[in-house]
């Protein structure tokens, strides 16, 4: 039997100022602070311990992270920071806040972003001022100029099979914390949700999601159903 | 060129009040959270950053790391934890506070161990107050009873040897947090510091020690002299 412990990041101080982040490395707020530490309270509380762990390259995927596994006392436990589990590229639209992007593209054009499964917003344009190009963290790393959902799962999946999922195998615990879209890939996957389905799921900051696998009759580790840690 | 970064990590609680800490896991007092953020901003504003770490598997380092990458902008590098980079094993000392040594084995003892390089404390007895046999960060590690300081140097070079300099072979600026007694044994090693002088250099909290490394005519990367970071 093995444990999977979904956590989104704390509060961003662009989640609170309502703008798109996407790849540009933005840091919690207080409020963030908070909440990844009471993700690491419920995991001691239940009795829910990483034995290892995963997140993305970002500023605040990764405290949040260190901050669970600090209020849970595992932080000794092995990180593997990984670009593919990065939230979403929102291109062209990185820190727009919701009223500039409507004013900029239009009602209509906005609706289309947000609920679109396959279209990517517009290209981050050369010059940026959000722009991560030459940041050393990704350094040899073909930084998207946009993406859609779509590209955004078909990135994390792979790392998925490749990364997590073997040490799933090997029975550990393991802890993921990273962003909106990345985890609404592995939510896609794990629990077989449409394409349509999946651009509606919201998924709460801070609020450990658990899947416990088992192995079928062929041996190959399923996924048991989606659950809040809260409320288990 | 490579750069190495060695920091003690911040004040702990056992700092403060004096007592023989070893493998117990002390967390860091406000004091010891100050000095890892403040040693995090003078790699900033030194412009000597980070590009991989490692650390101890005991929570006070991996704080004090963790907050020093906070501070310099550089949470996203790789960080290898092993039990070698652990401080020195107290034994029975352990959890004692320098008068309680005092009244339980003699002014003329407690000199003896504080300034001898190869005479170990008294072993850890089974059921000790503050034993950490069963705790799972330990699995499959043969936990000391006690060390001396040779004896804690002789499991943290092979771990200098086998891990951590073939990172700065690479040309990577690494960051080392850990202990009083386990950064002894990489300063005795890299400065060629004697037996009798090494168990009096007393190693700063929070204070990063640098060591540049060059390549000799042979191509054997070799350091140069200590320095502290804040004097440079």
């Amino acid at each position: 039997m093995s444990t999977l412990i979904l956590v989104r990041h704390g509060q961003s101080q662009w989640n609170l100022e309502n703008r798109f982040t996407g790849w540009w490395d933005v840091d919690l707020t207080e409020k963030g602070v908070s909440e990844a530490t009471a993700a690491g309270e419920l995991l001691k509380e239940k009795d829910v311990l990483p034995t290892s762990a995963f997140t993305s390259l970002q500023t605040r995927a990764i405290r949040t992270l260190h901050l669970a596994l600090h209020a849970a006392d595992r932080l000794w436990v092995p990180v593997t920071k990984d670009w593919h589990l990065n939230e979403r590229h929102y291109g062209g639209l990185t820190g727009l806040d919701k009223q500039e992007t409507r004013d900029k593209h239009g009602d209509e054009q906005v609706h289309i972003w947000r609920r679109s499964f396959d279209v990517p917003p517009p290209e981050m344009e050369p010059g940026h001022e959000y722009d991560m190009l030459g940041d050393p963290r990704y350094e040899g790393i073909d930084i998207p100029s946009t993406e859609s959902l779509k590209l955004t799962i078909e990135r994390v999946l792979p790392f998925w099979e490749n990364a997590i999922l073997p040490v799933l195998e090997d029975g550990e615990t393991v802890i993921v914390s990273a962003h909106g879209n990345s985890l609404r890939a592995l939510v896609k996957h794990l629990s077989g949700i449409s394409d349509d389905d999946i651009t509606g799921l919201e998924i709460p900051t801070g609020q450990p999601i658990i899947y416990e696998f088992a192995a079928d009759a062929d041996g190959e580790l399923q996924p048991g159903e989606m659950r809040y840690l809260k409320d288990i």
